[in-house]
């Protein structure tokens, strides 16, 4: 699908404009249709804050139907692929497919529990979430009151909204995206660490994947982010870096067992928009890290 | 058995002292024997001095054939449980009982190689190692000349009596034993953070499992070291330090995904001997350690 | 003046003993005189707390009639050399001899706005304290209402009591003494930085003096503390670290103008009996401190 | 002075060029003359290495004149304003009206011994240098032999004509600025410290002088570098950072004396042309700098 412009959807005609923007919101085509009249739209910000005007002036019933029309997480219609085309893409990141019949059953009581508490099913940005913090959130969230939960369920469609029309709009949206990078100091030598292999760990109570792997260049750094474009996944993460294989080839290791080899920082992202810069700095004896920015 | 102090030895029959430390070098309590004669021992370092005497004016007809009175390693006498007490504690470390037919048919093939190339047993004091390291070391040493593995041989042999001895004898041997010990700093607050707890796992290419644990008291340190009265084992090893729960106590983390919870520090030990102090600097947001002793 | 034993004092003649610790408190012989009938004593602690419940006890005219007998800090007296011998001794370290005219006047200035508004003198512990810190807490104090002089003023001669009573007793007294230690650590070579000098100045606005001088042994640490024994004087200090030298001595400098040469390290004591370890971790392109202690 | 471009040069009539470049080299017009006929050129770099080129294929008797054209550092001309603009202006950071008729003396005495050894006089790119560091490569380049000078002499006749270029071209000319940077990291709160006030000063063992003010903003960091747009200048230099204002305002410091209040890091710089990033990360109990780059 190619990206619209914003003039292309200032100028377009009411209908068409709505069509274009139709399943911005879940089930809710008519979103769109009511902020076509409030045109034209300065910026793309401008456009979602209309959209989401709308869905704030609902009088409550209205409002739970909109929600109401969300599939739930990791639900039926996810397993059966029927879902909107929208929430197949976003809900991927869940990994259905490797999902045992227990966890399917976990998911199943917790999405019930939500319902039978609140009258609508539980809504979360799954973009900005890793799936140990989505379980983690589903927990906390479920003890809540409705109120409270009302308002988070419309700040979560405000999210997703958001990364929807970023992917159909050409034009620039704000804090949709979060960074992640890196940076290796040699302060045995007083320089950059080059040529240091980096690995990128998704770590969670069941295990741990690599999501990125890179080198180190001539200053340091990493020559793009190890995570970019989107929103960071909330949840924790891994950073191993390959010093003894670095200090090994400047030849300042011996024979012996070398008390620093893959260096492991583990930490949080708890700020999916968020840049996080988390370097090294680092001897063959010592090293420190912090978080920057 | 009870200990044997230095002045009982100085002072009893030949056949008696040579009796009491006939197991020191294995199937060779004429080594001993010949001991017997020096006496008086000014120190236990004197004692083991003059017994490693011995082995070292052996021709090396005899020597051979001291060292192929070693059991090989996981081999058939120690799988069968036909070692020396002492073979049969010292390998107790292999965990034998937990490897599969395979491992030890890679252990046999090892042997069999050092056996053929040298004409003697690849001998290691095991106390002072993981396994890894002895994996490795085997490795390395395969590539060695004979006469160079023959000085090795004898180095082994000393520290493996060496230990047998202070296992004997009630006196003070030095350089038999290593340390490990940290301390916590929360240099956010400027004072020790205490009741911190703090995990010690032994790692390897295939697993981990924890060898202490222990919890900080109001000096950020553990009341006793992690690893004290023996060789410290050469090899890698993670600290696991719940600084997360720490700073969750002190109130300084809100609800969201902490940027450190559990700060995991990876190191090698390659001095069996020696004091490691690998101590965490730390606040909710940046670390550092280093080696000290 | 020989150091008498609480055995002693337990056992004395009632006046002898109010004769041996008359001056304990200033031109108040009469205090020790009361503490005498409450011996025996178990500790030099219990009799110092017996001999402030006396102080503490006195109606107020009497008490403020007590802190009357204080001398003016850089008063006349002082000037003249006509104070107690204790106070000519505390009152040494305010340098009265280098003080100009100038100076003097506003000691004098603030003396008589301190018993204009309390009716009783400025009273301070000075052996806990630099020039500076006295003066700092002078105007700060100025600014209280009386209750809370009248309480500080016996905290202060709480302090200066318990001082005098270690000078004249042989036993321990607890907190009455700080402690000023360092540490340097080469992290670029992972071991204590040895024969590194170390200058330990007296900063102020008007200058900086040097008050301790050591060099660090094989552990990296100095022989004894750089201070020790009595308390901690209140106010600011530097440490100088000779990290070039050092470092030049190692072949680890080349001959261009080296990034880190001597190393400041300017700090603040704030806690008189408290422990302060201030190390440095360095390279020649980094390093670190804190307070640890 | 309007700059000149590349093209004007490439195109002016030979002698217009020469006119145009004759002060580039001191006293020495006709340099410029013979890199007229060698034109076009394809940067400033390459108009830079052609003209070295004439000075480098001088006989040596040549060379020496034209190195003797070069006034004496502090030396008579430079004191009577009778040397060329160029070199006015670069020694004027000699700050010759501050020193005393010793000081004189003094460079007096270094300049003849090096013209009565040498046959030439001491040549080196001011601006590359403090008084310090001129002092201190005046005392080294003393002890060379006189082929090593004149080699050394060469260089420094580079690097101030580069710079001069630099003044007279529009056109970029690489390797003839440094840059210092810093940045405040507040690692107890996670984020870049904003408003922290920082100064630069340059010492030498007869003082200190604040050359750089700034405050850093809300990503930590100064607006513009603390030097910036010409070589650095060897030598020592102090950033101050004044850290205790900035816990102050935060609320972390009590009343007492504090631990850090202003934060002194003493550095040298060695590369006149190159990046110096000297951060502080800091809490109001720690602190840790290095140089990056």
């Amino acid at each position: 699908m190619s990206l619209l412009s914003l003039d292309d959807l200032n100028a377009l005609p009411a209908e068409d404009f709505g069509a274009g923007l139709a399943d911005i919101f879940e089930h809710a085509p008519w979103v769109a249709g009511r902020a076509a009249g409030l045109r034209p739209y300065a910026s793309v910000d401008v456009l979602h804050d209309a959209m989401m005007g709308v869905v704030r002036d609902l009088p409550e019933p209205q409002l739970v139907a909109l929600l109401a029309g969300h599939p739930p997480l990791a639900g039926a219609a996810a397993r059966a692929g029927t879902m909107t085309a929208d929430s197949t893409r976003e809900q991927g990141a869940l990994a259905l497919g490797q999902m045992s019949q227990d966890e399917f059953a976990r998911w199943d009581a917790l999405n019930a529990s939500y319902l039978d508490k609140f009258g609508f099913p539980f809504i979360i940005c799954v973009r900005r979430h890793t799936l140990a913090s989505i379980q983690r959130s589903f927990k906390r969230r479920l003890q809540n009151d409705r109120a409270t939960e009302l308002k988070l369920a419309v700040q979560e469609i405000s999210r997703v909204s958001r990364l929807r029309l970023a992917a159909r709009i050409a034009g620039p949206l704000s804090n949709i995206t979060g960074q992640l990078t890196t940076h290796v100091l040699d302060t045995a030598h007083g320089r950059p660490a080059a040529a240091v292999r980096v690995e990128l760990l998704e770590t969670s109570a069941i295990g741990e994947r690599v999501i990125a792997r890179a080198t180190t260049n001539a200053d340091g750094r990493t020559s793009k982010p190890l995570l970019d474009g989107s929103p960071l996944r909330i949840g924790t993460y891994e950073l191993r870096f390959h010093i003894g294989d670095y200090y090994r080839r400047l030849g300042a290791l011996g024979d012996e067992q070398p008390f620093l080899d893959v260096v492991p920082i583990a930490f949080g992202i708890g700020e999916a928009e968020a840049h996080y810069h988390v370097p090294l700095s680092v001897t063959p004896w010592a090293y420190s890290t912090y978080r920057g920015s």
